[in-house]
């Protein structure tokens, strides 16, 4: 079973990247599910009804989010009834959203998982308990477990993998929006990252206008980010999991810039 | 002209890998300057004179540092002395040790600098300031001019790649301990990734002994952090650069560990 | 009803000022119960059993702790058989130690929580939802509820006196080491301050010997942290409660040093 | 020589306090100087010139700034035309506006230095190095030199009132919007307090509407936060300075609430 993971969308930019090339991603790898990180799809902030459709329309099975996720107001009134969307599992009960879902794909069904850090984050609920108790819950439906794990530091990240190794299909990162070069299988069988990367601008920061971003960095004064314009890259990455026990088989990076071509 | 910068080394695991494979590499890509990052090659704290020594005998021809500089109490002793070695340039006026140095290979002078940011890590001297002084300086005497800027945000480093774009030959960021996929020729000639990784443990949380980290994660309870048994990996990036005008033509990551094997 | 609560005993001039003053305090304002913060009592860093068992000696009835908790290793050995002191009670679930203590004195139970917050301090628990539960637990059996909430920011600690007004009888914020001058009853009868203060040096930083302190923020290099010598001061809270309703009636600051002498 | 200082002014709550004690305060105690920290002046962000000109009408000689200053776009277009206004002075060079002010009042002049910390806020420029070259400078033309230091750590504050102590009039803190108890004259004869406290809602959370900030504790879910309703509150500060020799000679505490009533 394959499961195609495309990391943070940001702004126009990436969404166009996902309209060009997502189609052609799965006529070329097959996968089973495809899921996408949608905190950053509407221009940079969050998410809206309108653009959570037209990701799911372009493609995607399920959209996992992040600390953008309350970014647009309008999340609000949609996200409880979104039924393919997710939110970090981790923040404080009562929320809006949930952050589990559970998929049907070929006869099979799949658990997947958002969470978010809290190291240079906000301090919300554990994410490695609430990992633990949504883990042990879907384990008793299925052994296919996928966990996009939004954090910034590279620790944590590390320290989620190997704490959920061997318990589920994958833990892939997302949120510092640079695409590391650390995939692997782990000792038990998970496949991990630390991050899947952008997709979005390729020559701001982050996604972001660089002049602002500097100015900021330069003068500590207030910036208006705005996404920026000019070329796009996609990020994504892409997982082989055995179908009866859940653990992977291999995990691969996709980059998709000027850089780095698509080949069909 | 060749570059060899080899990020961050991580206790003994890291040192032995420095052993096992620095001359291979140079064999093999003829560097003609091999910078190594040592902020961790103490147990994974700092840099002792011993193994600043050690290290330049390995075959690096300079050592830069990060915020671990002075986990090392001996390090005050011995870094006014220490030709070979940087530390950050933005750490405040007044600090031991030197920020920048010049290097003669192969007829040519190059330009090394350490910088480290200030997002997620103490506040110190401006970093981009700091790097726009020195590369004025800089540009005085070479174009060959490389930057190790240490620094945990993507922001940050992704900000530093496009503020010197076109002013130095590569922009290279250490700190993270993961290797990052986005390596590139900048617009305007410069080589730039986000990080170049870490040299050390390859089972460990960021070279640390993992049930130490997952403990502290899970309880917020003070760990003994211990660098990692086991296995271990190489991360560095090679970068071509022209010797007349000082861009960069190429860069390339290495890894080795087991699961990217090195061909002589 | 009277309760006595003393702020962060800081190393040896904190206890010696505890030893010298805290029974003439008893003496003059005869409270019923006397709790005291002693999270630095080991030299600025924790507290040893030794230390535990003195500090109860000179008059505490209780004894609650905050981010230091863990600073000596010994603690691990005695705080779960130490029945009067309780450490931050949204400390992950498992720690060792309690956050809540019940205590009769005049017989009249009164209950007694440590909390910690989370602004720029370590990433645990949620203390208001951990304070919403324990004084639920806590009213079936006394309207006598203290609470010494241990945080960094000024908004927390008085979001958490607005949270539990006319819920317990007080929330006292320690941590900072500086006492504030903002004691009041709230609008539905519960004290507060923002915090305490320190009992410990007098002319240090918090409590360090200053020079130190002075040069971390000049250079960024790490500094030995030692406890201040010299002068000393008591930092302490009178609050009068309310034996039936639990409300509290009075709050009154207490600062005894060279600057504000003690009258018998 | 007496200056009056009054703690940050939050929206009109703040303004209104201004408005009905500022002439009672000066009435009774005459300051030859009267500083008011104005950041927080336009509906909790910022100052718009609209407001610079009234808080002057109301009777301030001059007024601060901190975190908040470029908060209001407009500030911007007329900080730099405003000769009566200051914002700290360790903002990156560059920065619109300036961080000190010499002003004149019955024969002498005063330096009046405006500083932000670094601890839990923007990474900056280092205010002690700041402090140290300001008061370098103003010491040749006066004795008589105010600092309002604008940051969160208690630590950062008591340090820079030691730091500079013997060779300003005084060091104010500002910015955690409560007043501390720790008002006294150091060793050398510098006036300290750790923090002022602010000038606005008495019945908020710093200012801010309470609901709003306990509901952003529970959830994590982003609030709007406005400037609370009712009962105001004005915190102060008075320092008595000797006219030669520019040491202080008495430092008050004044707080103006119903549980602090104004005696004429
Ligand atoms: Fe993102
Ligand atoms: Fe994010
Ligand atoms: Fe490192
Ligand atoms: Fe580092
Ligand atoms: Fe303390
Ligand atoms: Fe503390
Ligand atoms: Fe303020
Ligand atoms: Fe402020």
């Amino acid at each position: 079973m394959n499961i195609l993971f495309v990391g943070d969308i940001v702004g126009s930019p990436g969404r166009d990247m996902l309209k060009q090339y997502l189609s052609k991603l799965k006529s070329k790898y097959r996968p089973d599910l495809t899921i996408v990180n949608g905190e950053n799809a509407a221009n940079g902030k969050g998410l809206t009804e309108k653009l959570y459709h037209e990701i799911l329309e372009l493609g995607a099975d399920i959209i996992t989010m992040g600390n953008h996720t309350w970014d647009k107001k309008e999340i609000f009134d949609f996200i409880d009834s979104a039924p393919n969307m997710i939110r970090p599992a981790n923040f404080p009960e009562g929320t809006p959203g949930r952050g589990i879902h559970y998929i049907k794909t070929n006869g099979k069904e799949i658990a997947v998982i958002n969470l978010q850090g809290r190291t240079f984050l906000a301090p919300i609920d554990c994410p490695f308990r609430k990992a633990e108790e949504l883990v042990e819950e879907a384990a008793k439906r299925t052994p296919l477990i996928f966990v996009d794990f939004h954090a910034e530091a590279t620790s944590e990240k590390q320290a989620m993998g190997w704490f959920l190794d061997g318990k589920v299909s994958a833990v892939v990162g997302t949120h510092t929006h640079v695409q590391t070069a650390d995939e692997r299988i782990l000792e038990k069988g998970t496949a991990y990252i630390t991050d899947a990367g952008m997709t979005g601008p390729y020559d701001g920061i982050l996604g972001v206008e660089k002049d602002m971003v500097i100015k900021r960095f330069l003068t500590s004064l207030p910036v208006r980010f705005e996404v920026a314009e000019g070329r796009a890259q996609l990020s994504a990455v892409l997982i082989q999991v055995d179908k009866q026990s859940g653990r992977a088989k291999k995990i691969q990076r996709l980059l998709i810039n000027d850089d780095h071509h698509f080949f069909e």
